[in-house]
């Protein structure tokens, strides 16, 4: 085996920081565990162990290449695992990033949307590494309870996606969201901009643009916010 | 003067780090403001010298102040302030924050309430500092246009305002929060407990406890989006 180096994009696997996200990997996707490592100071082994027993994964002490792969120092298991490549449900209601920025939201949106019973992604390139252990991090493993794919364009993943109903936020959308009226269809697409510049104008012909209130003290909510509404409201009575 | 050094959390000053927080800063608490200092090479001065000027607040070149303060690069103005303390409105809805532990959780709330139009934040102690550069960073500024005040104990806060509806946020609330039926209260209290641990057991004792619908592929939300979506909920209708 490889000696496993601090992530760089352009890796064929990536790793999680963290006994609870690499928990998340072992359950969801244990197939793609290459090895678990384990500070010899972890004491709580039993679980992981047996996890790994049952997917004849190597669970191996690493205190140097924790101290190598870990910024913060409360770090005592690591899971590398090989990346991965999703196919989108199409029947499933998904939700579309275009050219999301930031890793730390971008791992936030990943644990919303498995809270909110959303576990289809498409993210449109350019956008932040869903890989990253910063973004499996902040996702705190949901990452691998989801399908996620990148599109090259909008375009590109409408023309895969034909069928979903579309629902653009945009801070001049046609439509307000309101709690008791939010509509309700079977099969729908939720669309959000980035953090900075949001959704362009082109986006007002696809679909529903949609606006969620807001005060006049604000520029715009955060991204995580507007994405956490979304799917909340759109998946009220479906969360199970 | 005295000069401004890298922030810590005894200090009687603080500073905005960036142009859009320093304006939130200059229109919402002028008077608090000592100075604001801008980079050599920062040439879009005239609305900051309007504002300075109003406030006869001195404008001053810093390069070397503004390299000091700023961890990122791409920091062009600093605007240094005098810390305040408010007193919340006791005629209007407040949010409760528990022993909130993350700086950047805590910015995000506050430019979300202030998104919603709720303008008074309690604090129960110990919590993340508000003053703290890199909450003000994350709030984009919004701290400035709401009263936030840190209480010894939750006792303290129900004292002090005795005649809010409680609301507590808890995995196990005996009310499921829907977007349909959602209580709509004159004067209320959104209580949520720290991103580790939530509200503990005693705080089904306080008010109506209620839950976010969510799956079992997550452990809890992301504080911030569960504070975004109460106070989206409960100002439904009330946002203007």
């Amino acid at each position: 085996m490889e000696a496993v180096k601090p992530y760089k994009k352009n890796f064929d696997y990536s790793y999680t920081l963290g006994a609870f996200p690499t928990f998340e990997l072992l359950k969801a996707r244990p197939e793609q565990v290459r090895a678990v490592y384990v500070h010899s100071t972890f004491t709580d082994r039993q679980a992981l162990a047996q996890l790994c027993g049952a997917g004849h994964i190597p669970l191996l002490e690493g205190d140097r290449l924790i101290a190598r792969l870990s910024e913060k120092e409360n770090c005592f298991v690591v899971g590398v695992f090989e990346k991965y490549e999703c196919v989108l449900e199409a029947s499933l209601p998904h939700v579309v990033l275009v050219n999301p920025g930031n890793m730390g939201n971008l791992g936030t949106i990943i644990r919303t949307l498995t809270g909110f019973g959303i576990y289809d992604l498409a993210i449109i390139a350019p956008g932040a590494d869903s890989f990253n252990p910063k973004t499996v991090r902040s996702s705190m493993g949901a990452l691998f309870r989801i399908r996620h794919r990148y599109f090259e364009s909008f375009a590109e993943y409408r023309r895969q996606y034909p069928k979903h109903e579309l629902f653009t936020f945009m801070l001049d959308g046609e439509r307000t969201l309101e709690a008791g009226s939010c509509p309700k269809p079977e099969l729908f697409s939720l669309v959000f901009g980035n953090e900075a510049a949001g959704l362009d104008a082109s986006f007002h012909n696809e679909g529903t643009s949609v606006f969620i209130p807001q005060t006049k003290d604000v520029d715009s909510l955060n991204l995580t916010i507007a994405v956490g509404i979304g799917a909340y409201l759109f998946m009220q009575g479906r969360i199970s």
